[in-house]
C-alpha cells in the first residue's frame, strides 16, 4: 500500500474517534471518560493490528509498542493526545496518534523493523478540559505530575484519584507511570498546525523549532466613574478609553516584532452601562514568542505603555503576573531531521515556532523532543469546522516514514 | 428667618428624607414604595407648614399648593422628583423639592402672596428604578402618560398598575392627573448638576439652557476568533483592537466639538478568554449634545469612523439606533429671569447644559420650562457621596425667590 493508502485510513479513523464524545450532536472528550474508553478500545485494536503490544498506565495513557530489530533497545516515542476541548475539532490530538500507528502499520506490513523500538502513546488528556490542567499524561510519563492536583474535582464533584480510579487505574502508583523502558531517542509529535501559517505558505508540513513561551498579565485601568451626559470630555478619567488606547498599542508593537503575538482577549467594563463613564477595566494580556529574551523585553515595554497611558491620562493602573511559562526549544538534531525528510518527500521545509502548548513541551523534560505541523484549512482549531486534507496527511506520513529511516539507533 | 436659616432647614430636611429608604443602610427609593409613604407624611407636614393645601393624585405625585394674591389665577409650578436610583445620594430629586417649599415658606412666614399661585409638586418617580422607565410622574402631570406601561410589571413581578393600587391611586384615571388648574406660568426646578462644571467655575448656581438631546447606539464588530498563539499578527480579524480603535476615535472626536459628550459605557468581548483573539464586540455609543444638529451630525460622523475602521480591518459591523431623544430648549424669558435673579443675588450668572434627563423636559410639553443647577461636590451623583454646601442651597433659595417676584403674573 502506499502512502496515500494508509493516510486514507487515517482520515477514517479520525472519524471514528471523532464520534466518541460525552456530548450529543459535538465532540467533547474529557480526560477519563466514557467516550475516552470507547476510543481506548478502537485505539488497542488499531495498535495490535500493526503489531504492537499494548497497555494502558495509571494516568490513562494507552501504550502501543513495537520492538525494533537487530537487537536495537532505544526507543523513539511517537504520540499526541487523545482528549479533546469542548465542541472541539477531530483532528487536534488524535491525527498524531493515527499517523504514528500508520507509520508503524507500514513497518509492519512491510515486515520491517527498525534499530529501535517505537513506543505510540496517546496521551490520557492534553487540554484540560476536565479538571482545569493540562498535560496530565505527559506529566505522568516524564515523571512530573503534580499529586497535588489529584484532589482537583470535575463540575460534578468527581475527584481526580476517583476519575482515575474508575477508568481503571491507581491513583496511588502515578509515579509507576514515569519513563523507564531504557534508553529514548527522542520524542516526536505530529499535530495539526491550529495556525494560518503553513496555508498562507501554500506548504502540507512545517517543521517546528520551539513551544513559544507565553506571558499572561491581568491589567487593571482604574478610573472615575462619572454620568456619560453630564461630565465634559476634559474632567473625565475614563478607564475604558484608556484601556483602548493600550489595546491600539498591544496591536501596534506586536507588529513590529518578528514572530511576536500579543493578545487582549478578556477585556470587563465596570460598572459597564450605557450612560456611565467607565470608572474601571480589568484586561488580560497573553504575550508569546519563540525567545523569551524577545518575549519578556516586548512585554516589559507593553507594561511601561500600560504605565505611561494610565499617568498621561490622570487612571491608574495595577498590573499582575498571571503566568510566565518559558520557550521550549526543539531539538535541532530532531527537527533537522524533519527537515532532511520532509525535503526528502520534495517539500520546502519551513521551521515555525508553536504558538499553542503541546504535551511534547513536558516530555522535552526527559528527551530531545520534536513536532511536525500539519496543515490546517483556515487556521481553524478548537472548532468543529477543524480540517485537514488526505494529501497533507500524505506527506507527513511519509516524511514521519523517512525521518525513522534517517534516525541514529545510538546518537 | 433669613435665607441662610432657610437653607439649613433645607439640608436638616434632605437629611430626613434621605433616611426613608426600602433598603438598611443606603438610600433606594423606588416608586409607589413604603419609603415613599413616609417621604410624603414627612413633605405633607412640611407643604402644610408653609401654608399649603396638599393633595396626591393617582400616579402619586404630591402636590401642595400656594395660593396667590390679588385674584391671581395663574400658576407657577416648581418641583422635583422624590424617587432616587439605588444606592442614591440625598440631594437629586429631594433638593428642588425641599427649596421650593422653603421659598414658600418665606412667603407665608412674612404673611405675602404673590400675583399668582404656586404649585410645588414633588413628581412620583423620575429614575425610572422600579420599571426600568423614568418620568412617570411628570408624565402623568403634562398628560403624556402611556397606559400600556400599566403592564409592566417590577423585579417581583408586581404590575405597575396594581402597585398604583397599593399606593392609593386608582390606575383607571390616570388622565385626570393631567393639570387641570388653568393658566400656566411654567415650570422651575432647582437640581443638583449632576456634574463638575460649576465647581471648576467656582460658581454655587448656574442656569440650564437647555436638556440636553441624546443618541443612543448599539455597534457590533464582528471579526473573527482565533488562537491567541498560533495566529499571526498580520492574520488577525480582531473584533477588540476595532472597538478599541472606535473608542480612541469617539473620545478624540468628542474633544473636538465644544459642549459635546460622547461616551462608550457598555463594552462585552466574545469569546472574552485570554488565550483567544477576540472574535466579537457589543459596545454602546452614547452622544449628547445642546445642539439636535450637532449631536446628530457628530453621531453620523462617529458612525462612519467604526465602518473605516471595520472596513480598513476586514471587520464587520452592524450599527443600530437604540434611541434618539431631541434636545429641549429652556424658555429663554424664563432663564432670562433666573439670570437676573443669580445676577441680583451677586454672583455671576453662567448657563449651561444638562446633560441629564429632568422632569422638566416633560413639563415643557405643557408649559414654558427653566432649571437651576446647584453645583455639587465632585460632579458626584447617583452615589452616597453625592453631596453640596448650605452655603450654595442658601444662594438658590435666594435666586428662587427674586425669580419669582421678577416673574409677571401674565406673560
Amino acid at each position: 500500500m502506499t502512502a496515500g493508502g494508509y493516510a486514507a485510513t487515517v482520515m477514517q479513523r479520525c472519524d471514528v474517534l471523532g464520534a466518541c464524545s460525552e456530548e450529543a450532536g459535538r465532540l467533547t472528550r474529557p480526560f477519563a471518560s466514557q467516550a475516552m474508553h470507547k476510543v481506548h478500545e478502537h485505539v488497542t485494536t488499531w495498535m495490535k493490528a500493526a503489531g504492537m503490544a499494548v497497555r494502558t498506565d495509571h494516568v490513562g495513557n494507552l501504550l502501543g509498542r513495537y520492538e525494533g530489530g537487530n537487537g536495537g533497545t532505544s526507543t523513539l516515542i511517537l504520540g499526541s493526545h487523545l482528549d479533546s476541548v469542548r465542541d472541539a475539532g477531530k483532528y487536534d490530538g488524535p491525527l498524531g496518534v493515527m499517523v504514528a500507528i500508520a507509520a508503524v502499520q507500514r513497518l509492519h506490513d512491510s515486515g520491517s523493523r527498525l534499530p529501535f523500538a517505537i513506543e505510540v502513546v496517546g496521551f490520557a488528556a492534553e487540554e484540560g478540559l476536565r479538571y482545569g490542567i493540562p498535560y496530565l499524561g505527559s506529566r505522568a510519563l516524564a515523571g512530573v505530575f503534580d499529586e497535588v492536583d489529584l484532589e482537583r474535582t470535575d463540575a460534578q464533584g468527581v475527584t481526580m484519584a476517583d476519575a482515575i480510579r474508575a477508568f481503571g487505574g491507581d491513583p496511588g502508583r502515578l509515579a509507576e507511570d514515569r519513563w523507564n523502558g531504557g534508553h529514548l531517542l527522542g520524542y516526536v509529535e505530529v499535530h495539526i498546525e491550529q495556525g494560518p501559517v503553513l496555508e498562507a505558505r501554500d506548504l502540507p508540513v512545517g517543521v517546528v523549532s520551539a513551544i513559544n513561551g507565553q506571558s499572561r498579565y491581568r491589567l487593571i485601568f482604574t478610573g472615575e466613574a462619572a454620568h456619560a451626559g453630564t461630565t465634559p470630555m476634559d474632567r473625565r478619567k475614563d478607564a475604558l478609553a484608556a484601556a483602548a488606547e493600550f489595546v491600539v498599542a498591544v496591536e501596534a508593537e506586536a507588529r513590529k516584532t518578528d514572530g511576536l503575538v500579543a493578545t487582549v482577549g478578556q477585556l470587563v467594563v465596570n460598572p459597564g452601562v450605557t450612560n456611565v463613564v467607565p470608572g474601571e477595566v480589568v484586561l488580560s494580556l497573553d504575550v508569546r514568542h519563540a525567545e523569551d529574551k524577545v518575549r519578556l523585553e516586548r512585554s516589559d515595554l507593553l507594561l511601561l505603555r500600560a504605565g505611561d497611558i494610565a499617568g498621561r491620562r490622570g487612571v491608574s493602573l495595577q498590573s499582575e503576573t498571571i503566568a510566565g511559562t518559558p520557550s521550549v526549544p526543539c531539538s535541532p538534531r530532531l527537527a533537522g531531521l524533519l527537515t532532511q525528510a520532509v525535503e526528502g518527500s520534495g517539500y520546502q521545509a519551513i521551521t515555525l515556532g508553536s504558538g499553542a502548548g503541546h504535551d511534547a513541551a513536558v516530555m522535552a523534560g526527559i528527551t530531545d523532543m520534536a513536532m511536525l505541523f500539519v496543515r490546517c484549512k483556515g487556521g481553524i482549531s478548537h472548532n468543529p469546522a477543524e480540517s485537514v486534507t488526505e494529501q497533507d496527511v500524505t506527506v507527513a506520513l511519509d516524511a514521519l516514514g523517512k525521518f525513522m529511516e534517517l534516525l541514529p539507533a545510538r546518537r
